[in-house]
């Protein structure tokens, strides 16, 4: 399927703050344009189709023939851009393959990666003279209502479009499933004199043949500087992962987003930012053994709060890579033994106590064990394990990483090394007592 | 699919060492009969039509109606038994369902799990007039050739059939894929007084309907002693996995498989097997704190040999589960761990040195290394991380279990700990840092 992006129009109202056309206004790190992109690349498409008016040279310098983003790009120059978007929309018919499904979207709307996926994934819901358009039924949760297209729907048709619409349930998140005949409809409601999109949907719409996806994720129109500001925070939100730990729900993602905003327009890569992650952790081992616990407990929870981050700039990024993965989970590894190692000199440094050794011992076999069930259990019983499905009563105490290196955190701020040690070794290892006999019982 | 085992016969041959009917023949801990159910069941199939004769009582007894195997069980008395084992398979007929195809087998051949597995896939490959048979092309290697029935095959059709016949090419190894086809061509063999099952393939044949399906697996018809012992072996052979680390091909498997074939006939599980071999390794640790590295590193290696005991117990006895492979992970990582807190023991009482405890907390944090890259690959690449492919030139050298207790067991038996620590804690890590470097240049 190919992708038709919409990135004619003039965008005044962006154009103080940025000084550029509004498709290259960057957001986190990404031009709008770029983010669609890059989005709709993780749906699986890779052909893309912009359509250039007011700012034609610019976008193209820009963009290129989309190497750097590792899609195809090609133009289309739509002279007539300032009569409205539906003559932007009808410049793919020089382009249309008879039969063909395409996504139309504006290079402005920005919507969530889930969002995007559940939609495209629906292209097969439509027969080949109809149209698909994403509309969100929230009504209270949309921003802006005012300047949104209303839809009026029955089901899971539209009945009529239009701004002024007064009697409407849904509102037009700007995203397309097209076939031809979008563009038949497009040419029959500028050869009228109608030149916006909304013109030839509503054609569309009153003969039956526009269907409605409800959406359930986030989508703004980027049209001013609030609007602007409302898209930066929903995508900020939308970092954080659905299964997350106490301590990261409640501590680190506070921080780690401000991180990641700030980074977000650097060009620090995630595998960056895990290597800073190791890096702190071992700074903290170095204190520790250096009998400074505060400053070791300390760099232990920035360590914990940094290892957030990698994860948030790929996902905002679309850098997400398979050696990240595998490099994040095994440099943590390291990071929590080199931390148990110094938390254990210092004990020992300290007393001499053997029992500092025996504690340190039985907490840095203990270190990997939370991973190594989950990563064996998805392997063997081909699922993920979810410590809030699989862990019964336990799973408010789930071993984490965020809940250890917290416990390490404590330790060092109120000097309670030894305690924090045995309380590390005891619940890695009862975690994982506790999971493998609730694994027999349920054999 | 069902599956018709023909269990009717005398089996005068096995009657002397064993007294009792023959498919109820012990071998490796499971009898003949039981043995092809399980088998069968592992191919997905859960309903089974015995046909008893001679045995009828004793056969109904052992078995049931098979749930303690996991599977149906209905039986099927033929009277006539000893005209030829084709009034036995047509028996099946007063069952039969129009259109169903079936496995028909004989209850004392003995097959290779992947052979079974890919003749049992193989269903759809014949028409609903034809059957398919398993052949064996190999005629170098067919045990006791002078017994089988052979087979004069053109690409995969076959022929004729039959014992005495001197222009061959292939076997026939006793493993059907029946269709209402055969039990037509039955009743027409045996109204002309021809009873052997062959008789009815031979109908067949000459029409042009036997299909064969090479077989390149082991597989046994158990006869007499020879070809009982002959089979024990091959089973035997059969349980060494496909990829094995040096010191297990060379050492561990030699004395592990011969300890299988004494636990086989036991009721010994393999979980328990799992913590036996745990024990072991607690005892190392405990004979290493206790400065007697000698017996420390001799039971390391046992542990290590025992470790592929559970392995090869389940798979000879279909008794793997996946709380048992689970179980195995974690428990060996235990035991890595408290071998090498033995040893850190005993080097560290002994000259009071810090590098002992460097060099044992390094040991210690490498030691789940190679597993927590293994299963993390396998989770984040979608397949398994086979050393013999993506170790490059270090493939000879991975840092498997194996290969780590063999250097734990020369470390004690040579009483030279520290350096067998240093190396385990040096290849560890070296080794899941190639790995990542590799990783990262394959990105």
């Amino acid at each position: 399927m190919r992708a038709v992006l919409l990135a004619a129009g003039e965008g005044k109202r962006l154009w103080p703050y940025f000084k550029r056309p509004k498709p290259l206004v960057s957001l986190l790190g990404l031009s709008l344009i770029e983010r669609n992109i890059l989005s709709l690349r993780e749906c699986g498409i890779s052909e893309f189709i912009i359509v250039t008016g007011c700012y034609d040279e610019e976008i193209r310098k820009a963009l290129g023939d989309g190497g750097k983003l590792g899609v195809n790009i090609r133009y289309l120059y739509n002279a007539a851009w300032e009569l409205g978007n539906g003559t932007s929309a009808q410049a793919f018919s020089r382009e249309y393959r008879p039969g063909e499904k395409f996504i139309l979207m504006m290079s402005d709307h920005i919507f969530d990666l889930d969002l995007m996926r559940s939609f495209t994934a629906a292209a097969d819901e439509i027969e080949e003279d109809e149209l698909l358009l994403a509309a969100d039924g929230r009504l209270d949760k949309v921003y802006n209502l005012e300047e949104c297209t209303k839809v009026k729907a029955e089901g899971s048709l539209a009945l009529r479009l239009g701004k002024e619409l007064s009697d409407y349930n849904a509102v037009d998140c700007g995203l397309f499933l097209g076939t031809g005949a979008l563009l038949d409809a497009l040419s029959e409601a500028i050869a009228e004199g109608r030149c916006a999109l909304t013109d030839a949907v509503n054609l569309m719409a009153g003969r039956g043949k526009v269907r409605l996806h409800f959406v359930d994720g986030f989508w703004t129109d980027v049209d001013d500087i609030e609007s602007y500001k409302e898209c930066e925070k929903r995508l900020i939100k939308s970092l954080v992962p659905p299964k997350d730990g106490v301590i990261s729900r409640l501590i680190n993602r506070k921080i780690s987003l401000r991180i990641t905003r700030l980074l977000a327009p650097t060009r620090v890569t995630p595998n960056l930012i895990t290597f800073v992650s190791f890096l702190l952790a071992a700074a903290s081992a170095l204190f520790f053994a250096l009998k400074n616990p505060l400053a070791g407990g300390l760099l232990a929870q920035l360590a914990s709060i940094v290892d957030g981050v990698d994860g948030e700039i790929a996902r905002l990024k679309f850098q997400r890579s398979r050696f990240g993965e595998m490099f994040d989970s095994l440099l943590d590894r390291y990071a929590d033994c080199l931390i148990i190692i110094g938390m254990t000199c210092s004990w020992f440094y300290e007393t001499g106590s053997r029992l500092a050794l025996f504690a340190g011992a039985a907490a840095l076999a203990g270190a990997p064990m939370s991973m190594l069930f989950k990563e064996k259990y998805r392997n063997v019983y081909g699922q993920p394990f979810i410590s809030e499905i699989h862990d019964g009563i336990m799973r408010y105490f789930a071993a984490n990483r965020d809940l250890r290196l917290f416990i390490v955190m404590l330790g060092g701020v109120f000097n309670l090394l030894p305690a924090a040690l045995i309380i590390l070794a005891v619940i890695s290892h009862l975690q994982t007592i506790y999971r493998l006999c609730r694994l027999r019982r349920q054999n």
